[in-house]
């Protein structure tokens, strides 16, 4: 939640919008399960660079994370399965599970800054598989996929005529030197459910506004389009006060104010990212964007520690340092370090890190000499 | 929906209430997947009628169709069968099919004021009945279950070890004459899901703001308390700029507001009962509470329609009339009036409703000489 500090705020023009909408009073009642056509439109032409979209192709949610659900049980069903990314967030899993759907993971190699192994995912691939989940930027790797990766990657799901459910939640979440592409935008050939929000862009996670754009190719989405709206009708639609909103927010929230929000981001990433690479026994992996970081843990040199759970348990426990273990995104050996707390937490975050490190990090020898103690205490007892 | 002609609006209260939770700003981030502890604090005080209840009973949901999805994906699955009552909301057959649980109705009796039939819904009750839902004040009869009956289904679900999901939305909203009881209220061993929300009382459907209150009995919910918590957490919660606003809505709204409200409902039933009674071919059923009437049509005098849908149809067509058709509720033969409208519309609708009638109803010996005509017409061309 990168509100959580107070240090990154709502745009005012944000605020002025909700506020708005309270005083006009047509935000109290039922929109469309879709979403009020307004709000729409709005998001329409927010997401232009997706492609071509009109108000028709916006399904309005309450949040993202009911966006993926959505997407998520109009795809699968049970003796279907779904690919996702390993590490990766883990409400695809609890959704999909939920479902009856089995989840495939193909992983994101780290020495690739986070790219997917794009060979197992292909092999991944059977009849039953639904739909290939693509995070970019990603969480928790804050990875950015350049154009040819990500090109691979729908090529694959043409080949196979697979689905894509690209959560962009935190597209143009990226650094200078990296660049955000639109799944949707680099083929007219395979059908993309782009899920996204005001959430994380917007500062406002707790408003609960997502919303998946389809992009049908061909009329293949005919049948998935019936389905979503059958299925939005379910919970009776989000929140209407911040549909009311939505059109200001979208249109009047200036570009400086996201500029602000990710050169914030980046400087915090470049100081953790300097500070982290010099403690022994940890690697930091420096992120293209979104508001995370994966520090992988040297684990041969913290024998104290049995996984990176009790690694990061020790951590809040000695220092109160607070990080996600790779456990959470299925990825051991690693822990998540989120980039949106105050510059001066983050300084001292990484200081309390060494101090931390400096105190169970040990050497080649001490290991040496403590596995020959085990065997001597072994062979006294023979 | 009540707000759509704007005679109906919430409190001031209530608008104080958001524009506060606005402008302190600490409704933008995520909440609990469970809501705010001062919001569930709010709803417990608030719901006090139904039992005693602890924050920690309190689950707050997008809605109270979220409310309901989540009870009813939790106590049910694949090869349970689930009592819901006929005529009945929609929305109970359309969650509880998502989830691949059977749908049994147990009959509401117009000539009983809608209350079930008790025997019929003791009888489909097996091994395999995961919940009964229990709508009081009713949607779409608008009836309102006395005392006695309301404990003698809390009695069938005793004996039978079912759990009630309560459907409660419509709290509070009773005429003259009618109580309102809280199913909660009535038993200490029936465990009972009862689901509420803002959306009716307080005039902010589009809000969606539901809630969940868990009345346990000794315990036996425990695995249900933790299937509800992992369910909330699927959608991670609901709007945290109006949960912000709850405890001030909850407290503040003075209670002359709902009385002004009900009393409005009230004289809108009286009057369209009193004008439809009236007319040849329909028969009004007086409601006790709610927001809603049903109204019988006597099918045999209108001929020309094959069903209720086909009389609704003709209804809208012909005199702009919009009344929801009873196969809506799995009851034919009847229609749903709404009595949220401007009165002013009300006596407009019911004299529109009149000259439909009029023109449209066949006595007894047309209706004979119809039928002369038409087995004289089949002898003809044998």
């Amino acid at each position: 939640d990168p509100t959580t500090f107070g240090n990154l705020k709502p745009s005012p023009e944000t605020i002025d919008a909700i506020r708005q909408a309270v005083e006009d009073g047509t935000g109290n009642g039922y929109a469309p399960a879709n979403g009020h056509l307004e709000a729409r439109e709005a998001v329409a032409r927010y997401v232009q660079h997706q492609g071509p979209v009109t108000p028709n192709d916006v399904i309005l949610c309450s949040g993202c994370s009911s966006s993926l659900d959505i997407c998520i049980s109009v795809l699968g069903g049970p003796g279907k399965n779904i690919l996702i990314p390993k590490p990766g967030f883990s409400i695809y899993r609890t959704l999909a599970e939920g479902f009856g759907i089995e989840c495939r993971t193909y992983d994101l190699l780290p020495e690739r800054n986070w790219e997917a192994d794009l060979v197992q995912l292909e092999q991944l691939i059977d009849e039953q598989t639904c739909a290939l989940v693509v995070t970019n930027p990603g969480n928790p790797c804050g990875s950015v996929f350049p154009r040819a990766h990500l090109e691979a990657i729908v090529d694959i799901a043409e080949r196979h005529f697979v689905p894509i459910i690209a959560d962009e939640i935190y597209e143009h979440f990226v650094f200078p030197g990296h660049e955000f592409h639109a799944v949707s935008s680099l083929s007219n050939r395979v059908p993309v459910l782009s899920c996204g929000g005001l959430t994380k862009r917007f500062l406002v996670p707790g408003w609960r506004m997502g919303w998946i754009i389809v992009h049908d190719r061909d009329g293949v989405f005919g049948e998935v389009r019936r389905g979503l709206a059958n299925l939005s009708v379910r919970i009776l639609g989000s929140n209407t006060l911040v549909q009311r909103a939505l059109p200001a927010i979208l249109d009047n929230t200036p570009n400086d104010f996201f500029d602000d929000l990710v050169a914030t981001l980046h400087r915090h990433a470049e100081l953790a990212y300097k500070a982290i690479k010099q403690i022994r026994g940890l690697n930091p992996i420096m992120p293209g964007g979104a508001m995370y970081m994966m520090v992988g843990i040297d684990v041969e040199h913290f024998p104290e520690f049995e996984t990176d759970l009790s690694f990061v348990e020790a951590l809040v426990h000695e220092q109160s340092v607070f990080c996600l273990p790779g456990q959470c995104f299925e990825y051991p050996n690693y822990f998540r370090l989120v980039l949106t707390v105050p510059e001066t937490m983050i300084v001292e975050a990484v200081k309390r890190l060494e101090e931390f490190c400096e105190q169970h990090y040990k050497f080649d020898n001490d290991i040496l000499l403590q596995q020959q103690n085990g065997l001597l205490n072994q062979m006294t007892q023979l």
